[in-house]
């Protein structure tokens, strides 16, 4: 699989120089894209079954439509592969998620019409641009590109019931694929299954019209209100598809593989004075055989061996594994425990627990916002909801969370997944606002454990609380380092000391110069620094584990006096956990910190890029944190 | 319109005592129920319309059901008064939305199955309370009630997407009474009043059934494919609704207002084996003339004349007004502005705009979410998009501000009505959370005027600066006091300075003793307290207009060595401004105030009441903050 020519694509520098391509030209360009993909995806990781799944699709649009005149915009964004290799980016194509390289979805600064990363956002976006295009008289067309897992996002039906304007120049793509990211979920899924499964449906419809013209309007027990009824058959038959029943235009299925049917289809659409929604049924992970057979394992993965396929199971433990199975053994246990998925049950590391538990187990969609009232619902009757969502997601909820589970008082954990940075996702799917907005939320306890033994305590006291409480954790494995210094305190956090000359266990009488708060994944970071500092300055380190509400009577004790309080937050810093601690020192009378600095993300507007390099854009690199330290706490060396 | 009797209501004490009454009872009942939400609602205010329109569908529900085992959830929750009158609390309904009284909505601290207030949540609740008697073996029965506003609401379809279990005991009641707030909106809404427009829908469903039996089986030009013909007629027919699609039970439409065919259609529902969805035609305002001519002006209101009703136009300004006129003499002059509102064109001023603007202005219905991304498009393709939401609605669109507004550096200006404590509403509907959670979006620029001058400014800046803004304001009138000392700042603020013995033009120079910083509305309150406090002490009052970012070049100079820093805020207190400023003081090295204090909400979890007790509950009442101040600051008076 190495080596690939790509002698088609090569030429194509504008979706222009695809007019003029002939049909087999076109076919095997179809080929060329998908092997780029394949390549490209095997390297650098990222969503793979989408995108194999609509090559042919992204090439229609492209042939029909004219781009960037026409504004394309992808629901999600993670499928616009092809469309970036189309558009003038197949040069940096093999910088794909990487560190000032392209974005993995689409991005408005490179050349996209509308950047994506959450789900349901395309068709109201592609409204507005349509919209704007009218009011300045443009005859311009705007192209959503919706899968069908986002028809299980109730944003897409707030945007479809504003989408009955005349003359609208919107079309609407229904990718369906038969796939979310897991199988698909719930009654408008089985729908679409209907309509593919009926085959020639849009010919059914004309074959209907004239089998109904062909009904005789003379004949025994047929003379009286038949012609009154045909006439309310054709109305209803005809017209009576769940997307008209909205006010669209409807056109499909069509097979997602055929490239000219996709045109012509494509073409009638464009012809349509409504917004017409287009059915088109792809295959996900189409060409490769390892993605067809398990398009849930390829809809996005790390770098891979493209001839021998992604593992089945990947080794070791992660984050996401260890609470797939803290939440199978606590349901063992514990009858009223239930776990709710917006279509991540792979992601979460509930694919376990769904087979363990499948009565109390509930995959909503992409459905974040019913996911949460759902579970507020479940906790009103008695039962203990646990919320498995990745933090970029729940930024969703935060008015469920106040509306439907604060207000109510009705205990709800949270189990956010991918906090703090997220390397290759990028910049819309970063986990570094959730411990910044959800402080406001009233009662609510948020705990940021760093391994997967803090983890577990995590989870067994909000077990045992009963209460709206967060447990948030990072994509990925704990690090593995000494932690043997760490002292556990009350509130579930921990200190460590650092000084040469005091003896460790006589440390809690001791002033540091040095105190350096953090919390979560970034500790190892502060441990790495304070290794560069502690031949210099006697440093006190308190990791906590509930970081909301802090524990102040027994945090602010160990604050007492030193030249700098340090704070260290792998989040935003304004409204942060660095700036609350702040807050609180301002007001205790008793503290009074030399200097005070929060290092956490002041600017959270960053692509894609490895871990270490949106580190260092942070300023959170062990080497720079020492520095900002030493420079603020000068001291002449012995 | 006086000293209504009511005689069977009186003896109603809970949903049981309905099932013993004569057909004539409880017809009579419905009136009675009317007379009382009319006579109390005039006193008190509240929502009207709705209430009067779903009156013999409440009888129903509790004729058929029985509460509490089996349990019903409102959406919304506003349209519950019946509910409430029938389900023990009439004798507390005249303190309907008064401090310590019942609340407007329904409220699990009464006796509410779920509680509500904001829109589209009621069928995610009510799957939850199923799916846990589901689990429990229970076999009661969740009735949801929706009106047909809340289709416009994307959690809705969330839900019912969800909703094609089996064996499901869940009802869902879709009250159709044509209207949100305003008009309803979209596709769906066009669609609700096509089925009303067949009036007998259901009924023709039968009637097809029995005329395709009769489709004779022989006849030339029928003999082919007729047979496999009418089997597809039939499925399609009988099968297609919008709802039957999602894999529902659909029943209906019914008429609202005949009591015995509702529970007929309601027993009927009970019988099904799916989640049964049952659609009621009511009339808003039904029973008073007044209301049924006017429903918009009746949704919600304060006090009026019983025998005259609401007069049409409020006199006198109020900054949802004022928002008005800003926005339709703004676009007179700037062709891009358009103007945006999630089904609150009365509400939030935009009614004058409507009628100026009308290709520019949308009403997108309930959807807060598709109205923050769908205004993204605009602006990413040249528009100026001002959406108008209240307060606790933009709760819902945190994402779509980080993820479509934010992270695309798309100008957007959000107009946030409703700031602060919200009165009669209550605990749902507060405005309080909106400066704690806004501040961690990035590049946010947040304005909360305390007067219609500082508002236009803030708009004025807005229109100017394209960047992602807010404009908070609170309901009603600015208040009138003399801001005569008010010295104007660079960055939209304002200080003013007290003191006997110095001159005000020299005051800049002046270190006071104490140094009071706020915003808003609930400056007054702080002007108020400094008349208390002003003949001991020398007070700095700094008001912020614009709230975030804070210009601390500007402001961290007029802090410095106080005695005290009294911060005063109308919201949260976590994450909110008081802490903000607090953590940027502890950061700086040349302030160092003696004491730091922030008065703000610090349990949001309030009622309903008037603002005085609700500021009172807060400390926020000009004595109390005088006594606070005083008791930090010590002083022996001379």
């Amino acid at each position: 699989m190495k080596g690939f020519k790509l002698t088609i694509l090569n030429d194509i520098l504008s979706p222009q120089d695809l007019k003029s391509l002939s049909r087999t030209d076109l076919d095997n360009l179809a080929g060329e894209l998908r092997s780029r993909i394949l390549e490209t995806v095997s390297k650098n990781g990222g969503h793979l079954a989408s995108n194999l799944g609509i090559v042919e699709t992204t090439l229609a649009i492209h042939l029909v439509f004219d781009a960037p005149d026409d504004q394309i915009v992808f629901d999600v964004g993670h499928q616009c592969y092809a469309h970036k290799l189309l558009t003038g980016r197949q040069q940096q194509f093999n910088t794909l998620r990487q560190w000032q390289g392209i974005s993995g979805f689409t991005n408005r600064n490179e050349c996209d019409a509308f950047g994506a990363g959450h789900s349901g956002t395309s068709v109201s976006a592609a409204l507005g641009l349509a919209m704007a295009n009218q009011l300045d008289g443009k005859q311009h067309y705007v192209v959503a590109v919706v899968g069908d897992g986002s028809f299980t996002n109730g944003m897409i039906y707030e945007a479809l019931n504003n989408c009955n304007k005349k003359n609208l120049r919107l079309i609407i793509i229904l990718n369906d694929n038969e796939m979310s990211i897991s199988e698909n979920v719930g009654g408008l899924s089985n729908y679409l299954s209907k309509i593919r499964n009926s085959q020639n449906y849009f010919n059914l419809k004309h074959h209907t019209q004239s089998v109904l013209h062909r009904i005789p309007l003379v004949g025994e027990g047929l003379i009286k209100g038949t012609r009154k009824f045909k006439k309310q058959i054709k109305k209803r038959v005809v017209a009576e598809n769940f997307f008209e029943h909205l006010g669209l235009d409807y056109l499909g299925p069509v097979d997602g593989g055929d490239l000219k049917k996709l045109e012509s289809v494509l073409s009638e659409a464009k012809s349509k004075q409504n917004c017409c929604l287009v059915h088109v049924h792809t295959v996900k992970g189409k060409g490769y055989q390892h993605a067809e057979e398990h398009p849930e394992r390829y809809h996005s993965s790390g770098p891979f061996d493209l001839s021998k396929g992604i593992e089945a199971k990947p080794s070791g433990d992660t984050f996401s594994a260890v609470f797939g199975k803290i939440m199978v053994a606590a349901a063992n246990t514990n009858a009223s425990i239930c776990a709710i998925t917006a279509a991540m049950t792979g992601g979460t590391g509930l694919d376990k627990f769904s087979q363990a538990h499948p009565q109390r187990f509930y995959d909503v969609g992409i459905a974040e916002e019913h996911a949460v009232t759902f579970a507020a619902g479940l906790s009103a009757n008695g039962k203990t909801p646990v919320c498995a969502i990745y933090s970029t997601f729940v930024q969703r909820v935060y008015d469920q969370l106040i509306h439907d589970a604060a207000i109510q008082k009705l205990p709800l954990i949270m189990a956010l997944d991918r906090c703090g940075l997220v390397p290759g996702d990028g910049i819309t799917h970063q986990g570094i606002y959730d411990c910044s907005y959800l402080c406001s939320i009233p009662g609510i306890k948020i705990y940021s454990p760093e391994t997967y033994d803090e983890m577990k305590m995590s989870f067994a006291t909000c077990f045992e609380n009963k209460s709206l409480a967060v447990i948030r954790y990072p994509k990925g494995a704990e690090k593995k380092y000494d932690r043997s210094g760490f002292i556990k305190l009350k509130g579930l956090s921990y200190q460590d000391f650092f000084n040469q000359d005091v003896n460790r266990a006589a440390h809690q009488t001791v002033k540091p110069e040095i105190v350096m708060v953090t919390y979560g994944r970034i500790t190892e970071n502060a441990y790495d620094a304070i290794a560069l500092l502690r031949a210099t300055y006697s440093i006190r380190l308190i990791k906590l584990v509930k970081v909301y509400p802090l524990d102040l009577s027994e945090m602010l004790p160990l604050l007492q006096q030193p030249e700098l309080v340090y704070i260290l937050e792998e989040g935003v810093k304004s409204g942060g956990i660095g700036e609350k601690l702040a807050a609180a020192i301002a007001q205790d009378e008793q503290i009074n910190p030399g200097k005070l600095r929060i290092r956490a993300i002041e600017n959270p507007l960053m692509e894609q890029g490895d871990l270490t390099s949106l580190y260092d854009c942070c300023g959170f690199l062990p080497g720079q944190i020492a520095t900002e330290i030493a420079k603020i706490v000068e001291k002449k060396t012995a």
